[in-house]
């Protein structure tokens, strides 16, 4: 290979991923890349957990530093350096260095796109009134919780009830505060069907969390008395102390798009399957870029943290010089919200249905563990079946124990196209203090078997 | 099918297994069900559970009582009636009722032995010395517990390290007893592989558990102080105030032996993938049975609740009339040895080697969750992988936190044949409070790719 500067434009997992290993596998290369913020390659995912105080100190979350990109990987990270433009033709990049104002250009042999996702933002909310908040990113999360512990009794109007304002509705909980959360959909929850939000919807309750469904935030004011007050469609008011939204994300694609790479799903930057984008020499990753999804067999996006380190990484295979091929995902999400348990992998009905398959579901109750050992409770599992060939599309389970891993067996069985039969016929691990003697897994794909015809 | 009386031999899970799915599935059939304990199906494995105090009543492990069988399933079930001996050519057997000396002929035109299996009681041991105990059913728990709790102080010898050895030892342990563990192996539990005995040594230890490795109890007696005294290969000396048998099980199959049918592996009574045992109309399940393994393409002997109860209802549904078979274990086993969780699935080297493949092992250490998120720790993890076209032949997991339901993981990747490379690409779900991104299994099947060729 020819190139000798690869140019990674993101400092995430997935860009930091895709540095790390090209340095490892090609250290001729040059490598250079450029972050807009403070922070390189961080558990986003743990943000939750040191807003509610699970986590003591912000930099546990880092996983590397600059410095250690710097100095044990021999990486250079430009901290603060916002990339302005890409021009394919020439292969540069315009850099602008935030601090001092300064523009430069970089020659690129291969870039890499990995500029992550931005928080969507409901229109009726105005983010920059005072204590209404958005978590982008570590220094988010800081000032979220200076906010949350600044008096007691405070109250915090969760907007979003996703996985991001689920977890924030349990931080804020745990931080002390006086929780509402609204969400525009019918159900909390929306990636899940409604037997399992129904769940986590009586659990938020049992929480003392306010729950709104069905509802939009329509403005935000500051009142008279100086606090926040949310108007919600339908003309109710809330009011709260401190506003956190938690919406979503859209993928971060202005930049490739001026640059003239074509956008997909969700306005997602279209990667094959190399990750390559449809502009030569330019490559994209993680949470701005399409992501193959193994059971629609086309791309889709849902952005997660083991998809973006490891396109990152399919990118530094096919720099390094090793094709390599993204295998897809089946959209496998876990998601904790207070003492429950909420995951999925594979299609949801809906998700089925609208490409075309005749799909049913199957609700399944059974016990984590045996009725005469302690610590057991129900674990509801949905699974979607195609009708016909009894082809295994989803499967979704909510539960206070045995949730978190048995998910995995789903996804270890849907990814190897197994049948229920199969499924059913599986040698799982028993022992009281773990699984009754047919765990829920079995009996679940035991009544699918006799349900679904 | 022209039978009309379906005779069962034992009441434990794999005999009413059988039985109830045929009275469902074929209400005409007439069946009795023979038993010669006073217990029907129970949680035998849930008697250590019973001892150390955590399960507070003895009656709880009972899932289905002879009442219940009775009336609730319309299955006759005799309790305290010994089969004394069968005859094939005449398709009936002669039953000892214990309690009144009577012995009467049955007639069966399908006969299911499903006499299970006991415990093998080490030659230097005289179990009918007072203080010295098997744990075969229910009553043995309750006599053993009654002895535990006696007086305070007590000294227990637990003899064997497999699975009832390490969950008998903590029981007692729990139970407030101090305990030694004795095994004739130079490790504790011989069916994983030493790099996890060692951790479960260490755990034992950390516990105030001494444990005797390669030592055998070469005789036992009672000391003129009146307590027990075990005297090891070696010499040495063990004082006790009871002690406990748990030295692995064999097969009840001599009652099939009289009656002319084959044994198999380790003496267990041969069976087909049916569970048609070499006499016509006579049918074997669970631990008196050999099973299929589906890695090693024969029958094994590896007696185990899931396979009992699978294998019962093979049986039911040959018998009800649809042909079934046995689809075969992995040998996936867990077991809990105080907080540490142990669990395997496929072969162990040994095993595969004495198979003539070519294997080697990959010992790979991942955290259980994120380094950040409280409670996570070191998940040590044993893949046995074929030279060359590293193939996976079995998993082993042990680790404080987060094996249970993984082991399940690896067992449905090694069912569906998936290669490392498959499993490496799984899609698994990741959340802080579960789960690092890169889960221990997926780090495990990386490291296992570099490094076996």
């Amino acid at each position: 290979m020819k190139n000798n500067r690869f140019v990674v434009i993101g400092g995430d997992a997935a860009g930091m991923s895709a540095a790390s290993l090209v340095k490892r596998r090609r250290p001729d290369l040059e490598i250079e890349a450029f972050e807009m913020g403070d922070y390189t390659s961080y558990g986003a995912c743990g943000m939750p957990y040191y807003i509610s105080g699970l986590v003591p100190e912000l930099e546990d979350l880092v996983v590397v530093s600059p410095q250690e990109f710097r100095e044990k990987r021999g990486i250079t990270v430009h901290m603060r350096h916002r990339v302005e433009k890409i021009i394919p033709a020439e292969k540069k990049i315009e850099v602008l260095e935030l601090d001092s104002g300064r523009r430069k250009e970089v020659l690129y042999d291969e870039l890499l796109i990995a500029t992550g996702a931005a928080p969507v933002v409901p229109p009726g909310i105005d983010v920059n009134l005072p204590g209404v908040f958005v978590l982008r990113g570590l220094p988010d999360a800081e000032v979220i919780k200076q906010e949350a512990l600044k008096t007691s009794g405070q109250e915090a109007v969760v907007v979003g009830t996703g996985y991001i304002g689920m977890e924030m509705a349990e931080a804020l909980a745990e931080a002390g505060l006086k929780v509402k959360v609204i969400g525009r959909r019918p159900q909390v929850m929306p990636a899940f069907e409604e037997e399992i939000a129904a769940k986590v919807q009586k659990e938020l309750i049992g929480r003392d969390v306010e729950v709104y469904t069905g509802a939009e935030a329509q403005q935000v004011k500051r009142s008279d008395s100086g606090r926040l007050q949310v108007t919600l469609s339908g003309g109710r008011t809330l009011t709260a102390d401190l506003i956190v939204i938690g919406t979503g994300v859209r993928p971060r694609s202005e930049l490739a798009a001026e640059a003239g790479l074509e956008l997909g799903v969700k306005k997602a930057i279209k990667v094959d399957h190399r990750q390559r984008t449809s502009v030569e020499h330019i490559w994209s990753a993680g949470d701005c870029a399409e992501a193959y999804h193994r059971l629609l067999g086309k791309n889709t996006y849902i952005p997660l943290a083991l998809t973006a380190n490891r396109q990152g990484r399919i990118v530094g295979d096919n720099i390094a010089g090793t094709p390599a091929e993204f295998p897809g995902i089946l959209g496998t999400t876990i998601c904790k919200v207070f003492d429950l348990t909420v995951a999925r992998t594979g299609l949801g009905l809906k998700e089925a249905q609208s490409e075309g398959l005749d799909v049913t579901k199957v609700e399944v109750n059974a016990r984590s563990r045996p009725h005469y050992y302690p610590g057991g409770s129900e674990i509801k599992t949905i699974l979607m079946v195609e009708r016909g060939n009894r082809k295994l599309w989803g499967a979704q389970m909510v539960g206070l124990d045995g949730v978190a891993h048995r998910i995995n067996t789903w996804a270890a069985a849907i990814y190897a196209g197994l049948s229920l039969e199969d499924i059913h016929a599986m040698d799982l691990a028993y022992a009281p203090p773990y699984s009754p003697v047919w765990d829920p897994v079995l009996i679940a794909a035991e009544i699918a078997l006799k349900q679904v015809k």
